[in-house]
This record gives C-alpha cells, sequence and structure tokens, in this order.
C-alpha cells in the first residue's frame, strides 16, 4: 500500500478532498464511504482519519474548497481599481457563474448541497459572510466616491445579496433557471439602481425602519 | 352513506378540497388516498373521481385554492388608491406573509409545497403570473404619476419578485428565517429605491441590457 510518504500533510489532506470531491460527484455523498476515498488514494482508512475526524469534516472540506475558490475570485474583484459600479457588477456575475459551475447539477450535486446547507450550516454562513463583505467593500468605496448614495453599508450589502438570491443560492439558480424572470444583468441593474438611488425620505412609502438611509 | 345530495356539484368541490387540505397538513399528501378523503367525508371514492381525476387533481385544486387567496387579496391592494408606493409595501408585505401562514411549516407542508412545484409547475406559475401582473399594475400607475421612473414595466415587476424571493418563496421563506439579512421592510425599501431612481444612464456600471430604462 502507497502510503504517500513524501506527502506533506498538507498536500495529503488536498489529495483527500480531491478525491473524496471526484467520488461524491460520482457515487453520490450518501453512498461514499471513507473506506471508498481510503481505496481510491491507495491509504488506509485509519490514514484519511488522521486528518479528518468523520466522514462529515471531509465533506465541509469539500464545501469549504469550493466555497473558498468562489471568496477568493471575489475578493480580487472587489480589490480592483475599477468604477465601483462596474466592479460590482463584475463581482455579483462572477459569484453568480462560479456558484452555478461549483454547485448546480445532477441529483449528487444537489445531494452534496443539501447535506452543506442542513448539516453544515456554519461552513455555508461563513462563506455567504465572506461574500458579502467583498460587496461590502465596494459599496463603502461607491459610497465614499459619491457613486452609491449609502449609509448603511452593511444593510446595502445584505439587501443586494438577498436580492440576488435567484442568481446565488444554488437550489433557486437550479429552480428558476428557465423560469421567467429578469436576466442576470438586468437584475444587477435594477440592484445599481437602488445603490444609486439619491434622493432620500422622497419615497412616502419609506418604512422608516430606517437603516437603509440613501442620503 | 349520506351523499350530500342537498349540496350543488361547487359545494361538493368545495369540500372535498377542503378535506383535502385538511388532511394533507395532517397526514401528509403522500400518505393521504383518495379513499381517505372519500371515507372522511361519507362519500364513495367513486363520488370523488366524478370531479377530480385523480388525487394529483385534488392536490391542484388545494394549491390553486391556497395561491387564490394570496391572489385575490394582492388584486384588491393593487386596486386601492392609495400612493403607489404605499400601496407597493402594502401589497409586498401581504403576499409575504400570506405565504408564510399557507406555504411555510412542518414537514408535510414541505411536502405539499415541493411536489406542487415538481410536479404541478404551471399551477404555481400561473400564480407568480397573477402576482407579478398585480405588482405591474402598481408600478405602472407609479410610474405615470412621476413617483416611479420606470419604461419597462413588466421587467420592473419581474426584478421586483425576483428581489422579494426571500420573502416570497416557501422554501426560501423557511430556510433564511433566522438568516442574518434585511428585514422585509428594510427589503422593500431597497426595492422602492431601485423604482425611485430618477437619473438614467448615468450608472457608468450600466449592463446596456438596457431593457430596465430608468428614464
Amino acid at each position: 500500500m502507497t502510503m504517500l510518504h513524501d506527502d506533506t500533510d498538507s498536500e495529503k489532506k488536498a489529495c483527500i478532498l480531491a478525491t473524496a470531491e471526484r467520488l461524491f460527484r460520482e457515487i453520490g455523498y450518501l453512498k461514499t464511504t471513507v473506506a471508498d476515498i481510503a481505496k481510491t488514494l491507495k491509504m488506509s482508512p485509519a490514514n484519511i482519519y488522521r486528518f479528518f475526524d468523520s466522514k462529515k469534516a471531509i465533506h465541509e472540506g469539500v464545501a469549504r474548497r469550493l466555497m473558498n475558490e468562489v471568496e477568493t475570485e471575489a475578493e480580487a474583484i472587489a480589490a480592483k481599481t475599477t468604477h465601483p459600479a462596474v466592479r460590482l457588477r463584475e463581482l455579483l456575475s462572477t459569484v453568480s457563474r462560479m456558484n452555478a459551475e461549483r454547485f448546480v447539477g445532477d441529483a449528487k450535486i444537489h445531494e452534496m448541497v443539501a447535506i452543506a446547507m442542513e448539516e453544515s450550516w456554519d461552513v455555508c454562513e461563513a462563506h455567504i459572510q465572506r461574500i458579502t463583505m467583498a460587496i461590502a467593500s465596494v459599496i463603502a468605496e461607491g459610497a465614499k466616491t459619491g457613486v452609491f448614495k449609502v449609509t448603511d453599508i452593511e444593510l446595502a450589502a445584505l439587501s443586494t445579496c438577498t436580492a440576488m438570491l435567484r442568481f446565488f443560492h444554488p437550489q433557486m439558480i437550479e429552480q428558476c433557471a428557465k423560469k421567467p424572470g429578469p436576466t442576470l444583468d438586468q437584475m444587477i441593474d435594477f440592484i445599481l439602481a437602488a445603490l444609486t438611488l439619491s434622493a432620500s425620505g422622497t419615497i412616502p412609502g419609506s418604512s422608516g425602519a430606517g437603516k437603509v438611509s440613501h442620503v
């Protein structure tokens, strides 16, 4: 049995996650056992357990890795120096596309996503928070330069994420794909309009819930 | 066996749907049989089949009735003479509340909703369309009086519905209830801001997908 002695621990962990991800996608999460992963890697199950407590921990590692790719890209776009509105459009489109590529597909992928959302919500929540923070940093810059008329940056970022649910949430991307609705670009236009509104308190229907203060 | 001879056909249909709904909520859709519904009503199954072809047809009838209550209320609000922004807020809040009351709850209600969305999408789609039309009529009036700066009414209504997904979609209402995010009123503020934007083409990030023309 090859024990991959030459690899560092972090390389071994990466191998385990990559192999687990492939098996989850091919066989399905529920049907994949730690023994299957070990066998594919020519490792002993005990060796796998040295790195991951449980199959759930492996699943979380896989989910975190996939989500991290999206977060890294979102943060790279947020750090650009393009016009804030242009940058926000690029960021929102990219997250939508990357989520669709990673988390939408056949029943086996649904299973992985549903289990992540049910059993490892904290992992999903941390992901949503990092994406929201990247969005917030672009909105903050736009607010500073007067492009966006927003005072509560965090609320504006949360509202933007919520408005993007159809294009961000794996189950909604899947369910809404062929349903009537705005295109991704049209939805982003709508969001940019909300962020760009320059008159405050002039909306008679304004709730006075107030924290969306458009100055 | 009481055959409810005194009732009209439409009364009998209403009785069957009301009883079916109760059993679906209590026992679950999959476990409820047409025989159960018949027995509860002291009717013969054959008599039920005189009104509904199949259990699926009963389920669709139940779904249509529940959705119709929401549509009727939305249309009544749309027909009011209040300020369009105030009216739109009332309409969006009411749909959100009524959907939560009807379609969110325990596993048996999830089952009913999931089956409706998988097997009777046309019923759901007709419902979404009627709600969107009620929203569109309020936006149209706001646009005519200059409250909303929107030229493509249909797109604005679809974008509004899409932005409300967290508060309209039964599965999202359930899943997001305790998650960070804007309140219902804050989300409506965000949408009203998008509809109220008065400057067109001044958003550098504008996609030129163009159909959200804010004049």
